[in-house]
């Protein structure tokens, strides 16, 4: 693992151990060992993040697991060549997705709003909450594969469509993301690369 | 404080006091304290959540901290009208933006893929990553306000094309959530609303 960027931040509350854990020594891994991943640790994964935030509280990430070596052939050819490899041999791949009816589970999901679905009526509105609550959520599930002390490795670099259509054949949800997830193997991380700095993202007005 | 829906979990790697912090006990906050949120605590959270990945490292986020009163005065009128007053007392709201030209950082952002920035001439292709990977860091950057002991309000509510060309006029940006930041007051949380089970969001192929 790379050498710490920067040393623990006495401003926060969260402890060092886990600034470390979930974000100053985590790296997006392009190896992994063999070790499993277990359906219970994505559970208990899933178990934590749920509880973050998203609008309406639509929760429109839906995600297939990608175990059985026959999926997993399914998916590669869709790949870009340069994720295909990485993916092969990745523990578990998780194909993310949008639910681009996550309206319908609104009665139940926002008690409080009733008739909230309705906000959602028009298509293209609810393709976009969709896309972007999902984009929230697999951001949520990153930092929760890394709590779970495992790797992630997002990738956007594959035939979007193609995937869609291979594991969300309903018609009704968009593929975001392929995320590979294990403990990271030998050379699994590249060198951190820049990133910017407090006065190039934020201005104060 | 609500009472903590789920007792921490033995498959995480991650403190049950930090999974509490960031998921369990952290509520999205309607109301605020006076405490003022200063500079250096959203310097230290942005050193953070800094590190976490978007797609080929291209950190499209860009954000106005909204301090003056006068500034705050130009931002009101665009949000609907519940979420006017607890913007009205939040001690800090952040305006959160999708940088549409973020492609022209990369050569110094991933200096170990020239020419990445050609990847992102079609104007339509970027505004989507851009939009994309902004909602991932403002994902990460709710949990890293979560991670100083903040409370995060975050809100779609609101005229984002009026709010953009308020605070990003350049033509290159475009406002995506409204977050307000600052320690809970009284009744600042809701009633923890229900989440999806684990077999409602994955399957196993």
């Amino acid at each position: 693992m790379n050498s710490l960027p920067h040393s623990p931040d006495d401003l926060l509350a969260l402890d060092p151990a886990a600034q470390d854990l979930l974000f100053r020594a985590a790296h997006t891994a392009h190896t992994f060992t063999d070790e499993p991943v277990t359906e219970e640790q994505i559970e208990a994964v899933h178990r934590l993040v749920r509880w973050a935030p998203t609008a309406v509280n639509g929760q429109p990430l839906r995600g297939v697991l990608v175990r059985s070596e026959q999926a997993r052939e399914r998916l590669l050819p869709h790949l870009s060549p340069k994720n295909q490899e990485k993916t092969r041999r990745a523990p578990l791949v998780a194909v993310l997705a949008a639910d681009l009816d996550f309206h319908e589970e609104l009665d139940r999901l926002v008690p409080f709003l009733p008739g909230a679905s309705a906000l959602f009526a028009d298509q293209a509105v609810r393709r976009q909450v969709a896309v972007h609550n999902a984009y929230l959520q697999i951001a949520y599930l990153t930092i929760g594969v890394r709590a779970a002390g495992l790797a992630a490795g997002p990738m956007g670099g594959f035939d979007a469509p193609a995937v869609t259509k291979e594991f969300f054949p309903d018609g009704a949800h968009e593929a975001l993301v392929v995320m590979n997830i294990g403990r990271p193997g030998p050379d699994a991380f590249h060198p951190r690369a820049p990133r910017l700095e407090f006065a190039e993202v934020f201005s104060t007005v």
